[in-house]
């Protein structure tokens, strides 16, 4: 028989990876309480229509898609947001704005597997419903700082831009929507030469052309000043200005707040799913080279989803790229703190009252672990030692008939005999 | 546009229950780290080869099942035992034993949806992996009974079998294991006359039908007795006794626990998949009559998947049943019991600011959400009462200037300035 094996792209998260992810997990559930985003669980499994409407092409080309036996077209997520833009047309179309959603789990993409990319892999999605404003931008942008550094993540930074910049120049000159996706999409791969040639194809000025291959150079990490350089690029565009402002308005607010990550603006940043219809942004380690993850703000999505016209800003983190960058620190998962305890009876006769005593112990939050191989103490003993337990507790017919059990320090070699009615206490020293 | 729904047997879980079925994956975490097993996370698609090898025809045929975009044949997990011995027949096949893994995600059967019934459900998985004993089979019945408790429910009650009891009798009359396999099928759909008929069929004698036929009866809470009757007509048949006084053995350790759930045998229960060889069980709410879940030994399973012969017992326990006794019990997630609270900025001026007092709430653990719509503060705060807040903390010039705000007590309806020095103080109290 062959070995089985997963599929490629797939991978098992052994225990020690995977306490770390249940530790990032329980961090991203942590950080949704503090900022008052209530967690939904949606399924694995939407109707295709549903996740491929505004999925983009590259995305949607990826999709994991098949009939299920009822013949429908059905597809694994390939992120959240369909979901939540459904539920938002739909069960919540009549919730008071703002509200704050927040998911977790696992999304599917059949990418070409490379280190801290997965076909399977986890995001953490916070989404803020029905504010246009400046202030529910910089709440994603600074939760995210949250969540990066209760993580344990060093060295985070954060790439900030605004489509609203250069669609706001291409509308001006006649550029319609579908050209001016095909433009963002090279511009999303850095192809800035590319996507000012093809602007140039649907017929922008000479100056427009210009004024674009000044702007995709605008960047850095002195965000005010690349706002003025962007503010006097984008002069002449009334869209495009008011886009810049809004952008600025978002800084004052995230750079007001002490402390905050490196941020750096770029005009030329896009981001690949069509849906973004303003501030855009990634988050990455500089000495990683691989995002973190990223979002923006999408006024028009929940109205393609036919629900009102709905103002809406998210953003999704990749939970595998957070625990590679927290592998490459050496960061690893912190001890549990707590004792562990094996417990062995002599003999048969004493199993059932081994058991009654690692109730006990469970019951007082220890974590123990039962004999259940009918091994000789010696050999359990040297087992529970190279599992580095820290004491086994010995049921013996002599001990029970005095309330007691022998109990083994595993680390520093020593024994001694204790009441059962003591026992809690001699392990809460 | 046609309004987008989620799948047939698909659901969301909104906020309320979201918040219960995270209350009940925690408890299943902590339970696993009470009994030293570890978590591991496997993928949701896996080979359909490896899926479909051991589940038994009715899961098979109920498998969403398709070709990736790299024509291989896969699927979405029907449970999952499958990865968990693919791994330890491959990756873990060192490890020493014993050893304790542990499972949790969403599993898919394409079955007919009703109440407790979905496509997409939630599963906790235990598996105790190289022991034969049955200290073993207990263990995972007793860590059952404690996450049943612990979840919060009431009136679990648990059926006990043992399919080497039938097995045995029929092996010795030279039925074969695949005969074995659909009567045993039968049994476990309670179409008794259908399974021994077919026994019959396989040329079993006339006195084993009156054995088989009297054995499918014996049933009842007073374990022992049902034990002595089961030893009395299993009594010619020597596997067939090995197994009733492996099940005495369990029964002994599990009922000699102080305090446990409701146990009944059930010599005629078996269940539908295939790989079970030993003890089985089901634990059920009576009132409610769905399982919760279940599980048993199978020795032959690793082995199976191209590992060396290993012992095994295990359980899966569904979730969303869980959730729905919970539900059933008209138990509501437990309050927070933190306090939430909404920070308004009276003027433009004093968001940044606002913003630096919402960051100092949140590093002490508290709840906080901003405002985000730019509203009159009569607005703001009514909405903030509407959603049952706490407190507001209103940031306006003049306080800023003393370095405090104000601080009110949606209750209550009280309020008062507080230097923001001693603002985590006032909340704490």
């Amino acid at each position: 028989m062959s070995e089985f094996k997963t599929l490629r792209g797939m991978r098992d998260l052994l225990p020690e990876e995977a306490r770390m992810m249940i530790f990032i997990q329980d961090t991203a559930r942590r950080v949704a309480r503090l900022y008052g985003y209530k967690e939904i669980i949606t399924p694995v499994v939407e109707t295709y229509e549903l996740l491929a409407a505004k999925a983009g092409d590259e995305v949607r080309s990826r999709m994991f898609a098949f009939k299920d036996l009822g013949g429908r077209d059905v597809a694994l997520r390939p992120e959240f947001t369909a979901s939540v833009a459904r539920l938002v047309a739909t069960t919540f179309k009549n919730e008071a704005k703002p509200f704050r959603i927040f998911c977790l789990g696992s999304v599917y993409r059949y990418d070409e597997p490379q280190r801290g990319r997965h076909r399977e892999f986890w995001q953490s999605d916070y989404e803020l419903i029905g504010a246009s404003r400046p202030e529910a931008d910089a709440e994603i942008l600074i939760l995210t700082d949250r969540l990066m550094r209760e993580a344990g993540l060093k060295d985070v930074a954060m790439k900030i831009g605004h489509v609203g910049v250069i669609r706001g120049i291409l509308s001006q000159e006649g550029v319609d929507d579908r050209e001016q996706n095909a433009v963002m999409q090279l511009m999303d791969k850095k192809e800035y030469g590319s996507a000012i040639s093809l602007a140039e194809k649907s017929g922008i000025s000479e100056k427009c052309v210009k004024v674009l291959e000044q702007l995709v150079q605008c960047k850095g990490n002195s965000v005010f000043e690349v706002i003025d350089r962007m503010k006097e690029l984008a002069k002449d565009y009334g869209k495009s200005l008011e886009s810049v402002e809004n952008l600025k308005q978002i800084l004052d607010l995230v750079t007001g707040n002490d402390d905050v990550i490196n941020v750096s603006v770029d005009a030329g940043f896009a981001r690949g799913l069509e849906y973004y219809t303003g501030m855009v942004f990634e988050m990455f380690i500089p000495t990683l080279d691989i995002a973190l993850g990223g979002g923006g703000r999408y006024d028009k999505l929940v109205e393609l989803f036919g629900g009102e016209s709905t103002p809406a800003v998210g953003v999704a983190h990749g939970l595998d790229r957070v625990l590679l960058g927290l592998q490459n620190q050496k960061m690893t998962p912190k001890a549990e703190g707590r004792k562990t305890v094996f417990v062995f009876p002599i003999k048969e006769e004493q199993r059932a009252h081994a058991l009654r005593i690692s109730k006990l112990l469970r019951d007082a939050g220890i974590m123990v672990e039962d004999e259940v191989m009918g091994r000789k103490m010696t050999k359990a003993l040297e087992d529970a030692d190279r599992r580095k337990m820290d004491y086994a507790i010995i049921v013996g017919e002599r001990e029970l008939k005095e309330e007691s059990v022998v109990i083994r320090d595993l680390k520093k070699r020593q024994q001694h005999t204790v009441k059962i009615d003591q026992l809690l206490n001699e392990l809460r020293t």
